[in-house]
């Protein structure tokens, strides 16, 4: 098993899916490590950065990667299975930018309100109790959250010969930003093109579902994961798994657009795993889905389509794979940076 | 502490919310133990009933009430506190009706296909295991599945003299279709006309989020809950306390405009419990939400904004009045039907 | 041919769609000649009356009815005919409406934006040009507009015992907000309740399609109609005809949903007319169809769709009502109030 | 002024706006004489070609282009000026495509219905009567239908590095599928990369508002253009002039977003000549706005904002460019191929 460590200069950081050059070629199976930059660009630092000044809207959440698998060809199904997520920074950053996020008007469905006013909220990061601080900007309420951290983005290159800014979820993942992309996760993302380009960043210390304000606790990150080709078999939306969970997430808008493609695919998978026709895997899905939302402020919207194991007999999906990732993950000790 | 038992006739059985006379009087404080037919009107029975032959279209989710709340005027808060919810019959049904449903086109928003075949499923419900059975039509797939008692309407009549089908949710509650709707948990709901005219019915074995095919384990219920008024601070939205929870619930279409309103209406409370201005309520519910769908199939659809109570400061909602319904709920002793 | 002059006192009035006593009962056929309050109630009179505090905002889009149409059951189909519309002022007024209206974030999906200023704009209506005179409030801009009288609300009662507000499009019609309502016209809806219940008001002088702003060159108007009963073949969304059209009036959220709705509405039409299956229907509409938004500011947005009769062999629709209903109207002469 | 014909060989065409090499460089003011391959490639000839087995989905909208406009830069604005359209085969075809289309489900919101029969529709054009003949397939119903040639897809490279499919509406314009897409319409489009890289493509003899079955009656096409370039001034929508209209068009989902945009957009041209404040333009959009939807089947749905010139006081936009196009197209005189 290759271990491969990278740290991506400022230059070499893309912001796009699909378009860049790949960093490196690995081959599958290859554990990374990796640095992410924050999805500022490292720009806002303190409660005095606002957006609407320091940030460069043409250089967001920038992507380490694209990895170029070897191997990997459309129609496989590429695993990414992160091993750990460590906060780089001891403290990560949330503001409000003009006309983006879930309670204002934006410029793809302009009102002609005012902005709301730009503030930024600056969240110290504590190792030793793994919490974030929150500290209101208009009073003196203050509360430290359990960090939770997680991967905004984590995408390959998309069909059809796009190039997608990073600010995107589709089909080929991307911007998803859903807080069940952490450690311990497995992500199956469809190949789309030769190499599957992919790249991951948008590193989140917290985030709440549904990402209201548009950015959460955003901050540099650590992340250990394993990269691994299943041949074929690639899903039509991107699935996730956790030693408790099958998810599916579709992307698009309205929102209830990509809450259907989550649920096609979730039938689709439980048909994969349970030989249940259609009708049946609709039924079954209809007494037992949870739908958290990932977000509502991103140029889709996501939703996920969640399913606890538990309540099923068990059916290894992909062949097991999930938990030999786990297994190989565990097995890489503890991760220090 | 009146306490009140009330089984409708058919006769006595509404399906809208406002428009029909109130049942009965009552003050608040008063506890009712109730029984609800389930959302076919019974008409169900057996996975030959389809919905398509079977089903009258136009006394679907048959309401238990409504019941005049003495003292209550638009602007109050009716607080329903739900004790007990006992399945009233050992098996509920789930059906899919053409043309009905989260996937498949629906009359008000139609394509040119053909409807999906009929099919119905019968759940056995076991006391004992507390489980409903899924038992696959297209394949020998059986699987027993926690029975999780829940009502999908909980309402008063709407503002603006309009009368709603008990089809609908909105501001005024209704058809709201969320699995936690279930016994601990405190519905408030603002009062819009004289006597707010409560009602519920559309009790469900288990349901989960989203209620894709458009029916839950359908099934009659024994209900228990204690009404209580709140005089004025009537919320936007209806909200939900738990012992460990506090949600409120948007309805409307698209789904991301039923986000907004539970976002900003738990933006409002925020406010009120902690004194922050709504910026930084904006930020704090950003890394906080969870975001659980309720349900894309009905005449609007409904999303909750729910935070873990347990992540912030405690702060008694309503002057702490779910804790004492609460108490008072667990005094009534194990119910008995 | 009866003909019945009525012009409503305040007290008169009703805001609601079903579930208000009817004002008179008549006879299909019956010429009536009505009198309509403006949308505001008549509350805005001045530049200097804003909304947020002229309006009453339970009291809007009053209506002129509702009439008993003697022998109309459920599945029949309400013909009305629009003999005349004349201004009954010599101005009109339009207005911000504070969270109202299509470039602001409303109710239903609010934003933490402020709203927009109010703003009040009155348009002398000029019947020897028939004009109306728009002058902008915060420079010297003038131009005088061609006035284009039209009635926003044509409805009946809804189904399934509901009763809505004015406010509100749908399948009974209701307040549909578009232009085509005018002189000439012939708007065909489905009866939903014994004796139909319909009423109709909300004059407009003039309005663009869309209605961004929510709100007309509002005024009270003069109507002349012709109300004729045919039994059965009820459409399932309204229908208008004018000399050279045929249109089909969808209704809903989001708005494709509206285009859907009026897209198979028209389909269904095409049918019946020319004996086309659906999906050639479908391939002919694709090819000639015009599609007008009438609203994207109520509670549901309308849009049409609209062919041009003249691109298509004759083929009179429902055995040549329109013609003879506009036949009829000429001959009532010049219509004098 | 230079004049250059380009006739693209089928390795010459591309599929994408963004992200191919230019075919050639050319000065602003240069007149284009082109031809565009319709919509499928060819690939559609009979009634017996069906989508399903046809077509190459990877290939379609081919776009003649992209052409680098020497000195375009980002922020300017590119005037696309269409002089004469003329089909270029004898015949046109529109086809039922799988999940594809306004009134079928699609995959981005998938039911779990069966697709649509497949179904080609061959329109014979007769250049002397310019007609495109309609024959049902189902019936034998024939009707012969005016000509009106038009272009699918206008539009230059994406803004933030992005490189779209040519099915893709957008802010670049690209896919909207308007009718007025048409002879004497001037496009303005903002430039986003150095050179615009400007194409255009999927003609077609006819198309009603909306697209509803997802292909008008696609054809090749002989064009002829005018690019000149205007320093500064790129609007954020595409805007259309013609010798009558002043249009914008917004694209995105759900409809009401596209609705959005291009009202607001046409606010900021009306306040560019007119000199109104926003909620003055707000106003008089309000009563003069016409709103004919494009596409509702595209990956983002298009509609537009226009109005009449005759009702407001001259003000040549952009210092009266589009007049001088028009008399320059003119003065090329009989357009013959």
């Amino acid at each position: 098993m290759d271990h491969i460590t990278f740290v991506p200069t400022v230059d070499q950081m893309n912001y796009t899916f699909g378009g860049a050059d790949p960093v490196m070629r690995i081959k599958p199976g290859t554990v990374l490590t990796l640095w992410t930059e924050d999805a500022y660009g490292g720009r806002i630092t303190s409660v005095d950065s606002v957006a609407g000044t320091a940030l460069d809207t043409e250089d967001l959440n920038p992507q380490t990667g694209p990895f170029f698998i070897e191997g990997a060809e459309p129609g496989d199904t590429l695993a990414v299975h992160l091993v750990d997520l460590t906060p780089a920074r001891t403290w990560g950053a949330s503001t409000l930018i003009p006309f983006f996020g879930g309670l204002t008007s934006i410029p793809v469905s302009p009102t002609l309100q005012e902005p709301l006013p730009e503030r930024t909220w600056i969240y110290e990061y504590d190792p030793a109790t793994h919490t974030v601080g929150f500290a209101a900007r208009g009073s003196d309420f203050e509360v430290a959250l359990p960090a939770n951290p997680m991967l905004g983005t984590v995408g390959v290159a998309p069909a059809r010969r796009e190039v997608r800014t990073s600010l995107v979820p589709d089909a080929f993942g991307g911007n998803m930003d859903t807080p069940e992309m952490t450690a311990g996760a497995t992500c199956y993302l469809r190949v789309n093109v030769e190499g599957a380009l992919f790249s991951l960043g948008d590193g989140h210390y917290r985030q709440g579902e549904g990402e209201a304000c548009g950015t959460a606790v955003e901050g540099a990150m650590n992340v250990t994961a394993i990269v691994e080709l299943i041949k074929g078999g690639g899903p039509a939306w991107p699935r996730l798994e956790t030693d408790t969970h099958l998810m599916a997430i579709g992307s698009g808008r309205p929102l209830e657009e990509a809450w259907r493609a989550s649920q096609v695919e979730m039938i689709t998978w439980l048909g994969e795993l349970y030989g249940l026709d259609k009708y049946d895997a609709y039924q079954l899905l209809t007494q037992i889905a949870l739908n958290p939302i990932a977000n509502v402020v991103d140029a889709n919207y996501s939703t996920l389509t969640k399913i606890d194991k538990r309540l099923l007999p068990p059916a290894p999906a992909y062949g097991g794979i999930h938990a030999e990732l786990r297994s190989a993950g565990r097995a890489l000790g503890t991760i220090s940076y």
